[in-house]
């Protein structure tokens, strides 16, 4: 049986989304448990009128604070230690059987709170945020890290790639993950010195297929599966990309609404525009996970309705269930590290 | 009379943009002169199919050879002297009466060479690049610095909001222009060492408007004028997000291409889509400029035509009439810097 708990607040729309999902997701599985975190008889009330499923494998743990996602994360922390996030996160620290956390909750106090409270896999210098996003070529891309940690060194990036590198083999079932190292130029010279440092120890790695250096015009391409990268700057990749799909679709609509002869075209579009709109909303291909945590913990977009909030538990289902953990853990044994790699360099000094 | 170098190579439409657009803004200014670099015969030729046009006000320097857009900078420095680029950067160095620079090549060896060559305005610590963009609200945003320099510290994006500020006053007429720091969140205290130091600073900034921190998916909102940035984050972003907007007209092309019926709504739109290509082309907007060269630098897309030639060079030309060197040099004595500002808060110790 794997033990999953959702956090049943702070989405857009919680706590319905995520009690519909939590049913849907199990539904899907027969050997998952979930473990629900928030009022508990809103919670029991919402159950309720959810029809028939296992009452078995679902439970309320009651938790009547609720983090909003403008809170300073170290205070929600410290504050609200019943909301439904912090005893969700306690939950996952506290209790060996549960496997991993769901949350539509603000971003900061669940990173904050899963890389203070939660631990790491052994070997891990840091856990390391990585979300999803499709490429217009169909596919996804991954990358990692954008925001968990901002200052970071060669040896951080080398366990991106491992760690997101198994991630994508094990989830989405992409064999030989092409791993790109995000920097201003193809080039191996280019960039600052983390990337000049970087890249050599990537080409190094064992057991991921490093392709090179990519540039930020290309996360789109299809041409990459896994970008590394530090916590700044994949943080600004990941938004300026969100925020430009986000702007250019208010702008078409906007000059679509300016005079009738485009409204009469984007009828006859409809249908497409559908497509476009389910295509760019980033809901539809899961959540973004803490790589590297003791325990699985999945983040799913604030605004998530029912179906992506299935979509993060199943995603939390598989990555236990493919032992994600216990693979990176091996993998991170065979990293080379800037210590290892100017040793093997070293020439012979025995006398 | 204001005086100008034309690079005529290294564009995807050169010589011929160059040169007709050098003729449209000679047209357009009676007091500019144009010096055209490149392979002299092949320039006559096409001046001689010009029509009329004050020839006095046009010469050619020979330069035959031609710098590609995948050269290293460092060679192409090194090795091309007598290209149409660095007989450009040459000439301008050289001749005093000589106050700019419009080049559509390599975007590598102009930043390259005109750090090495062209010296700087007294009191700047280094030259930072600065790209226009169009925000969705039909305004436009500066970004400074995208990749002139990696490595940075707090006293640089202190140097760059007041460059960035003057020059939209002085080219784009924005009276106050908003100055945000490119960040992962707004709150003062977020970000790496680099942002939590230099927001205090940016605050304590004479002659700016320093509105806080930005994250990068507000970039073409509207709510700001400059954002400031290391030149590796700012290149992420700006390449971040053409490469989104191209990435999603052509997938939008390619959707509409699939039906017959899309084909249809399209035809009713088309001078929408029409509009909307030209709104994103950011050929419209003007060059990007090397703020803090001793001279003008302004660097043309490699797509430019004849029309963002010479748009290029009226941003150049501006640039000289406002005397935006000299503003420049008065303004970056009144900045503070992390030193200043530590001795000012530093208690007296006088005994």
């Amino acid at each position: 049986m794997i033990r999953i708990i959702v956090d049943c607040y702070g989405g857009d729309h919680s706590p319905q989304a995520q009690v519909e999902g939590a049913i849907a997701a199990l539904r899907e599985h027969d050997d998952l448990c979930l473990v629900l975190t928030g009022d508990e008889a809103e919670l029991r009330s919402i159950l309720d009128g959810q029809g028939t499923y296992d009452r078995d494998r679902i439970s309320v743990v009651h938790a009547p604070q609720v983090i909003g996602c403008n809170e300073k994360p170290t205070d929600a922390i410290r504050l609200k230690k019943d909301s439904s996030m912090m005893s969700a996160v306690r939950l996952l620290r506290e209790d060996d059987d549960i496997a991993g956390l769901v949350s539509c909750g603000s971003t900061g106090a669940l990173v904050a709170a899963s890389m203070l409270r939660i631990g790491r896999v052994p070997g891990v210098i840091r856990p390391a945020f990585c979300p999803i996003l499709p490429t217009m070529a169909g596919g996804i891309v991954g990358i990692c890290d954008t925001g968990a940690n901002v200052d970071i060194t060669p040896d951080h990036l080398v366990q991106y790639a491992v760690m997101g590198s198994l991630y994508l083999q094990k989830v989405y079932g992409i064999a030989e993950p092409r791993v790109a190292l995000l920097n201003i130029g193809v080039e191996a010279e280019k960039g600052d010195d983390l990337r000049r440092r970087a890249y050599p120890l990537l080409q190094q790695t064992p057991g991921i297929r490093f392709v090179g250096n990519m540039e930020s015009r290309d996360l789109l391409s299809g041409n990459y599966d896994l970008v590394v990268t530090d916590g700044f700057a994949g943080n600004v990749l990941v938004k300026s990309a969100e925020g430009t799909c986000l702007e250019m679709l208010k702008k078409l609509k906007k000059d679509i609404c300016s005079r009738t002869l485009y409204k009469l075209g984007a009828l006859l579009m409809s249908r497409m525009f559908k497509e476009e709109k389910a295509f760019m909303n980033y809901q539809n291909y899961g959540g973004s996970v803490m790589l590297g945590c003791a325990k699985v913990v999945v983040k799913g977009h604030g605004s998530s309705r029912a179906s992506a909030v299935a979509r993060c538990i199943d995603q939390c289902y598989r990555m236990k269930r493919e032992q994600l953990s216990e693979g990176i853990e091996q993998a991170i044994a065979h990293c080379p590290t800037e210590q290892s790699a100017s040793q093997n360099e070293a020439p012979a000094t025995v006398g």
